[in-house]
């Protein structure tokens, strides 16, 4: 019994002779092209962004090739004029960050290895004629070697990469080649402003043709993560409980397909890693723009992060739990049903309230009230679960995948608890709209009546001790704290005596 | 009451007067260096290679230094000597593939935007002496722009990204700098050479010299990861029920430090997709070597890595059950104790059966009795689950944890299921050591009788087709398979007859 070869082997038509072949090469690569131009329009569409960096390229490009070409400069310049246009490619980032960084990196490294190689250079000419070749040489493998080595240290990798490279790659172009030319510093001189006006050319169109900022990014990629876990919790009610009475018939059908790729988001939060510490790096090079600061708290972004991700694989367990049937008894559904709806439409809400408050960088302390409705829900699942009538009749085999259900979300409510803490942090850290400087974030519900004590100690800085003398609200103990405040102002809207 | 200042806050001593400061910065850069020093050894001894690494790219620039330095060679090349070391400086990557992508990338565009900058150029020059400027700015301006856009696409970016800017960096220089200079050709013969002599130094050093496949490298990784969240599942049980009988108290106490170690190591899998894709990216770059051949099926690695993921974000989530009290009655825990150490050593066992597996390269079906145990006692949990004692004197509130452990346990040893199947799926796809090639890997349980038949349709390949006739075990239904193999040897070693 032998069957057809299935049309789906298309491989085999190759081996067809003449027409067909000729067909189905053309069909093949018909087929190819119109695959490539969707992927490259839904590349342009994700992020319209993208176009316009693209253009950005093609004109800085086209500014500096036209100074190489101009004979006036370019008798100026020499071959030199070429590393304006090299400059332009390598240096110019999708990100202010970016571009920032390489230009400082290169500017900086060129300047540094550059004095180095000089310094090489005269120190083997020390060493006579047949010296001076052996001790360049040593000097550039010793070099080469100790930076190549400094490259796998994280904290240079993450930020000085380009800037080892190009350190290297100056070093023995200098230390090497300037024994061949008389003009050294000329050349030098040339080089240092061939790069400087390609460097200047990319930092001013990055920086004034809509700029691209890897803060901002950062600031947002955040705040849609938190939204991602969120649209997935207010999901999650409605799959797993489909007959819950909150939607009627109709609405489900129709929002189906809409809330499948809702609860399919999360997943990019599971990988989201890499990018944050990326922007996070490259946000760093950035001046102040917009609301953010020049010392804006990107580190606390990663935080949240961090807690967003824990939070995502409590959900990616939880998701697997979804297309399970139920077999635990409805009655037992229903008694446990009302407390974990709350829980994760709760938690969504307290999410979405973060999110919306990182998005407008106001207070969100909006979030708090949703928190602790979860955490409630928390304690009335527990009741329930109490009663002695839940467990009659029941097959514990069948009740345990609800059951684990319930624990996960369980955790994810406390993993959205530490979300919101650490979003507050961030709120008071960034000077968020509305968020009153706390003094102890940590412990905001003690009682305390202060002192504050001018330091003049001669420094610069307006420095002011705060001596808070507070009495927990559990009693008697005292708690002394004593904190510095480099804001003056600020510490002096808190009530001032003198001891 | 005010208390001193706490020794902690090292910042005041700043304020301090002299000697104070002094003394203050000292430590403190003592500190620093000595920080430095310890994560600086620590890079190179977690990977010894990393030192082999920078001494070869100290040898490699030292070599291309000396040729750009010795007077008869430079004078055949002219300034376009230091084109040599600039590829050595730029090229040179850790990894073969990392090499081997790069010189490829950095080549054959030079070649094509050499050829097509020459061609933009001759193109500009039938505009007249005031069109050639405009038409070549043009020119530039949409080829750069082009090529920029083209390394947003997730394909080119991870492959082709350095050929793409190499691209328009040359495009750029030859269209706008050919034309001041007579002997263009001239100069793109040196360019190449030059480029040439920095490219196979790095090549041949890399190759030879000590050399760090990726290819290898994702296969250890791989290999490493299933072993990590193998030593999770083992650990798992110890710390689970840490009054098991099986371990006795002192043994207990001494590898406790160990265990905790080995329990926190599942962490790096959680985050290892962007490592993957990029060795895997690389390893497709690499020639043959030791025992991968040219076409080894890198793929397959990725698919056991993201369900390598899958597993770890389970573990994970578990991982938060286990510092939690225990309140279930013993009774009950005695119970589903035996099925849930089963589950969690059977895994722990199958797992390292599949890492060892990879490692060695050899048949991994030592694991499926071990996969087959872990799925016996999912079984034999239900069992005694469904055992109405079980139910009597017990709090649910008080379970719950632990059932959502045995819960969660399930679908590790599910992940681990479909672990051991792909990880199959590797063994007959890269032919490792005594595997036999298996004709449908996803339905290994079928009894059959077949068929092989050579197809001669004048091609070089010696296609084989094999029509199995499968009689499913469960009865009397007749599957058909047809089947290709390009290795008719193998296929040959299955019973034929014919039909």
């Amino acid at each position: 019994m032998e069957i057809d070869q299935p049309a789906t082997q298309k491989k085999d038509s190759l081996f067809a002779p003449g027409w067909g072949w000729l067909k189905a090469l053309l069909a093949k690569s018909t087929n190819k092209a119109v695959k490539v131009a969707k992927t490259t329009k839904k590349v342009g569409q994700d992020d319209p962004r993208r176009v316009i960096h693209s253009l950005k390229v093609g004109l800085a490009l086209t500014l500096v090739s036209s100074v190489y070409y101009m004979r006036p400069l370019y008798e100026g310049f020499g071959v030199s004029g070429m590393w304006a246009v090299l400059t332009v490619v390598v240096v110019f980032e999708f990100s202010v960050g970016g571009t920032l960084s390489k230009c400082l990196n290169r500017g900086f490294a060129t300047l540094f290895a550059g004095a180095l190689g000089l310094g090489a250079q005269h120190l083997a000419s020390l060493f006579g004629d047949k010296g001076e070749p052996v001790v360049l040489g040593l000097l550039v493998f010793l070099l080469a070697a100790a930076s190549s080595f400094t490259r796998f240290i994280p904290r240079i990798k993450a930020r000085y990469d380009y800037g080892v490279l190009i350190f290297i790659l100056t070093f023995s172009l200098v230390s090497v080649s300037g024994y061949r030319m008389d003009e050294l510093l000329t050349l030098a001189h040339q080089r240092l402003s061939t790069i400087l006006i390609g460097g200047a050319t990319c930092i001013i169109i990055s920086l004034f043709v809509c700029p691209v900022w890897a803060g901002e990014d950062l600031h947002k990629l955040i705040a849609s993560n938190l939204e991602k876990l969120a649209n997935y919790l207010e999901g999650f009610e409605g799959e797993y409980f489909p007959d819950s009475d909150s939607t009627s018939e109709e609405s489900t059908v129709t929002s189906k397909v809409d809330k499948a790729l809702d609860l399919q988001g999360y997943k990019s939060v599971l990988n989201s890693k890499s990018t944050e510490e990326s922007l996070a790096n490259l946000a760093r090079w950035e001046p102040g723009h917009g609301l953010f600061g020049m010392r804006h708290p990107w580190k606390q972004y990663l935080k949240i992060g961090a807690l967003s991700r824990q939070c995502a694989y409590h959900i990616e367990t939880l998701n697997g739990y979804i297309d399970t049937d139920i077999q635990a008894p409805l009655e037992f559904r229903n008694k446990i049903r009302e407390s974990t709806t709350k829980m994760s439409s709760e938690s969504s809400k307290a999410l979405k309230a973060l999110a919306s408050a990182i998005q407008t960088m106001t207070d969100p302390s909006a979030a708090n009230n949703h928190v602790e409705m979860s955490k409630t829900a928390i304690k009335e699942l527990k009741i329930a679960l109490k009663d002695d009538s839940v467990l009659e009749n029941v097959d514990l085999v069948a009740i345990i995948p609800i059951a684990s259900v319930t624990s996960m979300l369980t955790e994810i409510t406390r993993c959205v608890e530490r979300i919101s803490e650490s979003v507050h942090e961030l709120a008071s850290l960034a000077h968020f709209n509305g968020v009153e400087p706390t003094v102890s974030p940590e412990k905001p519900h003690l009682l305390h009546r202060g002192s504050i004590k001018p330091v003049l100690d001669g420094d610069d800085h307006d420095h002011v001790i705060i001596t808070i003398h507070a009495t927990n609200m559990q009693g008697s103990v005292l708690e002394n704290h004593e904190i510095r405040h480099d804001q003056a102002p600020k510490a002096s809207q808190l009530p001032a005596t003198t001891t």
